[in-house]
């Protein structure tokens, strides 16, 4: 059973804008990265094909809260923590942090309800199914000490 | 004094993912466009040099809820509200919004909440500086009735 | 019978890179954009079912040479002109040009041959098929003396 | 002296369009993952400041071949070769290969033709400048046999 997961990014000088920082967009790519990895981690994948259905994982909501800027060639971490799973959805809660030698700076926070889906391949259209169980067999609810100092607030 | 703005946006076939519907990210890119069209009509930009430095609006918070996919060609239309104006920071609300001969169908909400800040181009460090008066003398904040209806929670 | 085609196109800010200017790879979004403004505007698609299976354009060659940046807030013309058309593919040429009261700036010109393809939904797989004959009916070779002043060399 | 560089890329799903594969726009962002990582691995980078003035390395040409689909979650090696140093500019070529436990696919073939500039913070204008000593130092042209037998042609 796992509830957490860490991942490290180098920022790439595409991900940069005109103001020469990270584009915040791109946050949410690498929240996704981040829980990709965290389900390959565990054998399974956010895309799959099994009964004769395409199968996948849709986002309901998305949130991230800027603390500093990112730049580029810098490496951020980025860990995930399984905050609640619900009948249909998993709640994921991110933390962004730089690690340099003077300690860590925390880049960014952030949220992902994603709910478990079936696609149409005819019309590309998509509805909601329970979480599968050999997803529920091996993803827990991370207990919120874990993460809870992160949960700062403006 | 403007309080809010709508825009159009066809979906490219490089904003879909193997899901047949358009990246989650890129909805943060839309709700951007439609920010910084909304401050063209105005006459004003996101990135400007004034008073010998690079001025610009950064992102303290981002976020959207999805409703329905979109998919390749189809059309969306973005409005934005502005719903709160501080000291440093404009808070805007977004809908996203489907059109067609069966009428509207809410596609996405989103909020952004961007800082105004100086941008120093040595080591690309932001820091934030006050809403300059040029903003607001045109910007103005929303009448809550007219977005009201589209704050729908899950 | 149709061999060009123009779209206009304002950069966003999403689009520059930390050097203020579009970042290169996003000129090959642009040709694919007016691409597919091209089928469109004959009542076809780059991606569609037909005959119970799914059908596209996939790319066997994509190049770029770049004359002059592009900037955000700029507008840039997109032509395309169709070169060539093969067994199972086309060759459009692009010309990107800023227009403005001095007159037009060449940007960038470039080329994308594309293959028509089935799809195979089960695993992704692609394999070249003749160009249709609804697309053949409908597109034509554009004469060279429209496009080939645009043809310089380095 | 290095004249070749090999980099690993996990495909993200991201990166992937409704046709399944990876968007063939992305392929350039990787060979310019290639090219900063190789410069990086020789203790420079593709932006600088240096003498009081902002340096990069902009696009004057890139192209790509594509010879097989990628997917997401498909682990690609891309090479990246030194083919020439003129005066402003270096030529790239590069090689994406997939490893799997039958051997080796080429999936795509590319180049970059990458000129030394500088770039005007006031305007973000560019102008091209000679390879700098310390990049011309320690950049070497590749021997072409190492890479010549992937010059296939279509």
């Amino acid at each position: 059973m796992a509830y957490s997961h860490t991942i490290k990014k180098l920022i790439e000088f595409s991900e940069t804008d005109m103001a020469g920082i990270v584009h915040f967009s791109n946050f949410f790519r690498y929240m996704e990265m981040a829980e990709h990895s965290f389900l390959r981690s565990l054998g399974l994948s956010v895309h799959y094909n099994e009964a004769g259905q395409c199968n996948g994982w849709a986002r309901v909501h998305a949130e991230c809260d800027y603390w500093s800027p990112l730049h580029f060639e810098e490496e951020v971490e980025i860990q995930l923590f399984v905050r609640e799973i619900r009948h249909k959805t998993i709640n994921y809660f991110y933390v962004f942090q730089k690690l340099d030698t003077e300690g860590a700076t925390i880049v960014a926070t952030g949220t992902i309800i994603a709910v478990s889906v079936v696609i149409n391949r005819q019309d590309n259209s998509i509805r909601g199914q329970e979480v599968p169980t050999n997803f529920k067999d091996v993803i827990n609810i991370c207990p919120s000490e874990y993460y809870q100092k992160y949960l700062k607030k403006r």
